[in-house]
């Protein structure tokens, strides 16, 4: 990896001018292909997405194949030659478009309105993936080689939670092999300002159950019959104090501590609480958090969020019972250190240790957490090639907050991970309604990518 | 009141051998009037129901009228003359029958399997209000007149929370005035004794709302957005401590303790625990209560109990929000001294306290505790009234646990209430398909209240 010579962004932007409906009309192609992996595929409509991708992966000069996974197929393609190698992941899945009724626009008819272009997919993650494939064929177009390896992993189940992603990597470990690896989900912030992220929490996701009678109880025996949501509500408190503060055995000290360089870091984002209270309508933040002590616990400390519960009785007026059962679902968002599955056996011993055995937890998913130290090479790549298009405002996050397979490719095969360059920006209503980008924003990420390459190959 | 020659049980059920076929005959007629308060009356059948109890009342040889309530009029009668003075409480309307599918004859259309007969509203509560009418009757017949009042407050609106009752009651005081009330919703327990129930406890039934994001957000910010569901672990767990123990502010200290004589009557009470584990499949009740200590927190202790909780999402598998919104719905069961309206203030300056004000506290429903002592003159006379039919294991509890609208008269007026002679046993299925009496039980009854009614009467 060398920086080679600084372009101008104008220059950069450029030369994208003659191409800009060519661009345009080719993504438009891609989002009118329903690739909803929710759905059953009739038809073989999906597949027919997969071919698409692969033809435009050989068009723009690489070597692609569909690799079978016992579920929706991978896309898999290499362009180039050299001792570097660099790995992209995407996704040509999309969600479900539901709720129809709220689109103003057909989700897989792709429409122009004001400075956005409107589509299920156009953010997540259709408009990353083509951006760049359509970079890769500028590059080689203008260079005629490529002096390294690029490597496209672009799979079809990440909107289901990517059942079939792990295995695939394990057994094809060698084809992805790389220096760094580029993944699917950055954005543009509040501001416009690109951000890369070095990292994601990991996730454990459990249900506690808690059993009371077989049978609802009127309520007359609620002085003797042991109630299960009051249970649930014992065990509870025992995961965190009056104070807020997460108190399972075990659980802090499992935690690496943040690196200097990532508080350094978290120092130069800009964080401004109070427009989230607002965006939330809160007075204020969870234990009375603020600015960057906010800041450093959203990214860098793991979480205990209570994301549902049920019990008894929850329709309109009042109804006296003593519940059978009680559930709390609930999302540990982990750091370095803790492993989903240690978590998960932590909170069995803590609850055992306090004569909670009868609480039963299951264990519903888990993610690794995965981290990329804020100063490896890729991420000053990342934001070198934005300066060169006259961005100097790149955020570097050392973790986005949120949790993702990223830790398959960034722990599992020790390839430094980033998310950099994508389309999306605050307002792009990723798995919601009316999703989009900006127009302008999807022919800056195929110039940023263009770059990237050019960076990446020592131009 | 007097008590009379003792009559042997057999000689005062002889009495009712050739009525047999007319009193049951009379009483299928009842239930095949569809009187279900929960429905729109289509046509006036309802009316029909108070009217044709009207007519009996007058056949047996009361004074009754229709009152007038603004819903489901009251049937209201009185029959002799003198000193004394009792009054009957009971209600004409019932449960709805649904679910159909699971009654195994038409609820509507009485029916004879076994020994038990089956309909909707044959334990609660026709059985008991005609069994009365039909013992007015026979004691008329028998002894040409009777040497008190007997008052009938018969209302229409009972399973749907009596909403007129309160008001009717202010209003008719003076109709009502008596000795001793007989409430309905007294039952042979499960070995067949008779219970004498001496009380109701009270109900306050509140619902706390926490609020958090005004609309729920991804769990990456589970660090720092408020989570409404953890809010209101935290204020529950101010209201109930590590032991189970309730810690509500001031709640304990309004509580009036138990009379000698109700733990004298508690001591005097056969309670199986075990058996209550078995029906209700636990290992434990709460707080590892067992015995005489489980069953005086049933019947003379308050209660904190959760009856539903919800928060965020519910459905299967795993979804990472924060949400928006928890709530929990808790009825808290009262004792003499314990107020519902007191116990909601208690609970608003419980948390406001705590700085938990932000939790609303939504009040739904209210009743009184209402007490009458175990050695009430009336409670002697319903025991003594079953040593007359040969029946020496009555029971007397000081409450029966659950709650009432008795406190309108037992405290409104001051009148000593209690439950008696009434119809249900324990396999009664009352509020649920299948609904029966056993058919020498309901004979038994208006023999019991002919024998009472001499009692009272001096006989």
């Amino acid at each position: 990896m060398q920086s080679g010579r600084k372009a101008s962004g104008m220059e950069l932007r450029e030369r994208l001018v003659g191409m800009r409906e060519e661009l345009l009309e080719e993504l438009k192609e891609f989002l009118r292909m329903p690739s909803v992996s929710a759905r059953e595929d009739g038809g073989g409509a999906f597949r027919e997405c997969a071919e698409w991708v692969l033809g435009k992966l050989e068009e723009a000069g690489a070597r692609a194949r569909l690799l079978e996974t016992g579920g929706h197929p991978v896309v898999y393609a290499e362009a180039g030659e050299g001792e570097g190698a660099l790995l992209s992941y995407g996704h040509y899945d999309v969600q479900p478009p539901e709720p129809l009724e709220l689109w103003e626009s057909d989700p897989f008819e792709p429409a122009i309105r004001g400075d956005r272009l409107y589509a299920r997919g156009v953010a997540d993650d259709k408009g990353d993936v083509l951006a760049r494939i359509q970079a890769l064929r500028i590059y080689l177009r203008e260079h005629g080689e490529l002096p390294f390896r690029l490597r496209f992993l672009i799979e079809g189940e990440e909107e289901v939670g990517s059942p079939s992603l792990g295995p695939f990597v394990r057994e094809n470990a060698g084809l992805l092999s790389a220096d760094a690896c580029l993944w699917e989900g950055s954005i543009k912030d509040e501001a416009g300002r690109p951000v890369i992220f070095c990292g994601t929490k990991g996730l454990a996701y459990v249900e506690l159950r808690a059993r009371g009678p077989s049978h609802d109880l009127h309520s007359m025996y609620g002085g003797i019959a042991p109630n299960p949501a009051w249970r649930l509500v014992q065990a509870l408190r025992t995961i965190k104090n009056e104070r807020g503060e997460i108190t399972l055995d075990g659980f802090a000290e499992l935690a690496e501590p943040p690196s200097p360089e990532d508080l350094e870091a978290i120092s130069r984002i800009p964080f401004d609480d109070a427009a989230l209270r607002t965006a939330w309508g809160v007075e204020e933040l969870d234990r009375g958090l603020s600015g960057r002590e906010a800041l450093e616990e959203m990214l860098l400390r793991p979480t205990a969020n209570i994301a549902g519960m049920h019990s008894g009785y929850t329709g309109p007026g009042s109804k006296t019972i003593v519940p059978s059962e009680a559930f709390v679902k609930m999302d540990f968002r982990l750091v370095a250190g803790q492993s989903p599955s240690r978590v998960v056996q932590l909170l069995r011993e803590h609850l055992r240790r306090r004569g909670m055995e009868d609480i039963e937890v299951v264990d519903l998913h888990g993610l690794e957490p995965a981290k990329t130290p804020v100063n490896a090479p890729i991420v000053r790549l990342a934001k070198e090639t934005w300066s060169d298009l006259g961005r100097d405002d790149a955020l570097v996050y050392p973790t986005i907050g949120g949790s993702g397979p990223t830790s398959l490719i960034a722990t599992g095969l020790g390839i430094p991970t980033i998310m950099a360059g994508n389309v999306a920006d605050s307002e792009s209503r990723i798995h919601s309604p009316n999703e989009s980008v900006r127009v302008e924003d999807y022919l800056e990420t195929v110039a940023y990518f263009v770059r990237l390459f050019e960076r990446f190959g020592g131009r």
